[in-house]
């Protein structure tokens, strides 16, 4: 039974907490947080789990194998690195550390101590994240063109970082799972509308050496939630809308034709789609739940997480040079190969 | 009655005739084209209609008042100047020119003979469009912070014009009419998947003096086909879905506001919005008839159309701009300002 | 050439008209109305077809091989069996006649004089019904359980025809197309909200000898546009959604499964579907342009209509069948078992 | 603080002790089933609840104010009737008993005994329903002239009761408490399309005395869920989609006019609909823990619930008459005016 302890029982802490909970193999022995409500809350829900501010006792305690993060990013790099050196495994939610230096020297130090270090990028555990990974490294989907992504929403502001760090972050990790390929270079463009606070909008367009283009539109000021994404390749296409309860991954059996022919460019104008559509039937299982036993897994088995700590690096590498280019309104800014190796696949 | 001749009977040539044809105080007079089967199909459907492969004597017929010109984009100006010479109004399908200098001249040519000089942007014609002007013009929206659109769909390609051309012209010109002002800058990236084809993919985005940020996404390789606008302002919100039947149009009632709360912050999270919605009733009038009896009373009255040859030299100048900044990776690319101002209102 | 007169160019007429005019061996040579603003709107739309009010003469007129009738229901029987008197072949809209006798009398008049007669019902040639009949005909579905359909929309109010003459007639000619068999008794209830109108909602069960249910919900008030039908079979399901652009025909790969174990029962309650879903492409022909062809095919090549006489007998048999259930608020009303048979496919 | 034990911890039982766990004034003392795995799943997640398959024991423990009951309806009388006699407050599962004469029996010894008698009939307590329950009230609809409900979903089948009992059962209580009144009379028809089981599809239609009329479409058998109800009314229409995350009611601003106007006629038909619509924003709390906090609110202030005995009582009299019409095919079923009288609404 791997013993765990969780930091931070804000908003995503309770999430962690209910599934760690339930999860085979895995049982929550503490939460810390400075806020006594929270923890009374925990005590409320889970008599049975011990509660704390005092993170570094936590962090020290011999019964605690694995240290969970779910504080401000701010605070990830300090705590993470404190819990590697106290001999815990570590889960670190996302993105990884406010700076890709940061992020390498945790991932040299869970190596050297042969620690289990995973991130907390959940989509890549969900079914339909899973079922897009399947069909397009089966070669369903031909050569990629490009990849679409619209994730807005009407969100408060978040003072401590911008809506890149939010919402394209998930796009990162997509990306990085389904193409096992990092970009050349990035540009993005984007806008904080109030003074005195991160950006708000953005659009971040990633370029990779085969010619295709991943774009991001990520949006706090919208009046509606949207998580649409777009992916065309030369054989087929996807559209995956997560906020679908029934079909979130749709196939469109279609691929690109060329033609002179002006009565056959004016039928294509007008219609709305050419070919059948296929939404396969996608594994509703709890990410967070798949992730939780993944980690397990990883801790007693000796395995790479499928979203280890190099995983989590290269996605901060991205939100630095996508902000970057931000602050030169749009200029492509390069990005140095990353090595690239894949962590385990889900048990 | 005016009498006008429409060159061109291919894609969208039959549209205009058709609602030419049933326009008060407008009447076809003669279509030309050079492809016989064309003219065949003109004289089936409107033996009433005269129909030539010789487009000069068209031009110099005096029975005629105006001309149309629905033919590719490299002979717009060429048949434009001539039609100006020739002392006709003139209708120009969008874009205007492939160059701005050659916009200017027509512009310049019509206005020293006093002709009248419509550029075909329907979209200003829609009543969901002038809904949108309507309550933007009247201050509801608030301070406009980002204009975001979506023009996407499974095209077969064009050889001579890229999509920007095709699809985000229709975003310059709605932006150019909403706003009243023009962009400071513009960077936009984009790819041709396929060599020695035009652009099939881009990003645009326009940045203007008071923060307010434009993008376009426009593809020409999308498995389904989108036309999505959100516009958000510090009031309200819209958003603008052209394949909505019945409910084109929704106004939001959320402006932004600002918190610490980490409560607060979760339950904007999860919520998919806050606060009533609104479907205002919108005119369904076919565009292009509005547009058709605009045209006749700029005519008749001697006003200048809404959207005159200068809006449409503007939509042109956007389009280098983008084309220039795309070739350049993302750089940012300035506008010189154009003067701007407003054709009269349809009647 | 087949030469067609057209009756009535009211509401439906000119779909006729158009259709017709530009169908291969069919010409329109005379439309016929009381209404003078209609037949000018006629000459103008179309100069080289004659216009008239006189119905008997163009009846009568040799040179005309075919009479389509597009007036009220009330006036199908005499204008029809007039035409049929004259040797003319007989496009009559739906429904065919007020009574079914009416009706037989025209089928018998029409074999007797070797003559074709068609119904106008158009569902039966759109590309949606013949797909769904492909599929239930070669077995894809399994055993039909039921078919339920939903036509709802806000109508102002016809004063001669009830809601089941005007919706839920489609469903009856669909249903016929579909199954090939006849229901044995029909329970329908149904009101006018508004005294001396007709039925303006109604609500209509047909049982077949198979166990199999068919349900159409038809109502003028409903403040939005609804077209959709579910049929359940054993091994498939489908649904029709009439006004979706792009995806009209969805076939869930799903049958019935039995359970006695209490957690998979909870797992299906919470789930909205199980098994893939596949949108096969649908013929986007126009039906009416496909009907006329084939109307034209019949005359030509001495052939039974699809949607043939006897065809639109049996539905004014489910109409009256309907309408005397609703009168005695719902008792089941016995079908006497009508003969079924065919017409020819579609060329 | 009321004590309150939970008898049945299979379905549903696990969404009220959740809930009731977090109700002020409520505490969950204890909680019976027969079948041990349940109770250990309690004892996991709620270590401070006692669990038990005594139901006896537990009904008659004197530290216990009230029972709820979440076991099948074969069992609520007799449940229901023990925890009454022993003096605890009741919150009984929909529908409340298999037949109307044991309803009554529980309404009658509650009242001699003064205890609170609670009907879940959860939908009463949505934000949804209470809006339009706000909206019809004050008048907003105008007359009402029809309820239009669809409830199906792919279900596996249940053995013990039919699909009116399980879907119908939310309708006939919703109406009941949007109208304050009974219909005079059922139509109903249905099948089971398996040998030995319970109907799986039905179509009920409620006749008032208004004229109005209300129907529900339900079935097991489908391919997706849906969830959808329209109510139209003279002033004003409502849809409302208990499946649409943001946007469930949707309130159209149209009424019915009359027309002989052909071309009226005409533009009504092809349009989707007319007038503005307008989507208030609903209150997102969970409708269980209104239901929760409604029950002690009831207990310690002597109040009447809003779902009492006695419209439990009327639902179940509504099943009675659809399944004795659905056995005669349609046959309509008068209702005895049972005497209508509201429970205090929601604090």
């Amino acid at each position: 039974m791997v013993k765990i302890g969780v930091i931070g029982y804000g908003y995503w802490g309770p999430n962690l907490v209910r599934n760690f909970a339930e999860t085979q193999g895995l049982a929550v022995a503490c939460v810390a947080d400075l806020d006594l409500n929270k923890l009374e809350l925990v005590q409320k829900r889970y008599p049975g789990i011990k509660t704390t501010t005092n993170f570094e006792e936590m962090i020290n305690d011999p019964n605690i194998d694995a240290i969970a993060i779910a504080t401000p990013v701010s605070t990830h790099f300090e705590l993470g690195m404190a819990a590697l050196k106290a001999n815990k495994h570590l889960w670190l939610e996302k993105p990884m550390t406010e700076t890709s230096a940061q992020a390498r020297q945790l991932v040299e130090e869970a190596e050297k101590r042969n620690l289990v270090l995973i991130v907390d990028h959940t989509f890549i555990y969900t079914g339909a994240v899973r079922k897009i990974a399947e069909l397009m490294h089966k070669g369903d989907l031909g050569e990629i063109y490009y990849y679409d992504s619209i994730r807005v929403n009407l969100g408060l502001f978040q003072r401590d970082v911008s809506v890149i760090s939010d919402l394209a972050v998930h796009d990162f990790a997509i990306l990085d799972y389904l193409l096992g390929k990092q970009p050349e270079a990035v540009s993005a463009v984007g806008t904080n509308h109030f003074p005195g606070t991160p950006e708000n909008l953005s659009y971040i367009s990633l370029f990779y050496e085969s010619g295709m283009i991943a774009h991001c539109n990520v949006n706090w000021l919208a009046p509606v939630k949207v998580r649409q994404i777009l992916i065309g390749g030369s054989k087929k296409m996807i559209t995956y809308d997560d906020l679908e309860p029934s079909e979130k991954i749709k196939v469109y059996d279609k691929g690109i034709s060329f033609t002179d022919d002006p009565q056959k460019i004016y039928q294509m104008r007008v219609g709305y789609r050419a070919g059948d559509m296929w939404a396969p039937q996608i594994d509703g299982s709890e990410a967070l739940r798949v992730e939780g036993q993944h980690f397990v897994d990883c801790i007693v088995n000796n395995k790479v997480p499928l979203t280890d700590g190099k995983l989590g690096m290269r996605v901060v590498q991205l939100i630095e040079a996508a902000t970057r280019s931000m602050s030169e309104h749009g200029r492509s800014v390069k990005l140095n190969a990353a090595p690239m190796w894949r962590g385990s696949e889900v048990a």
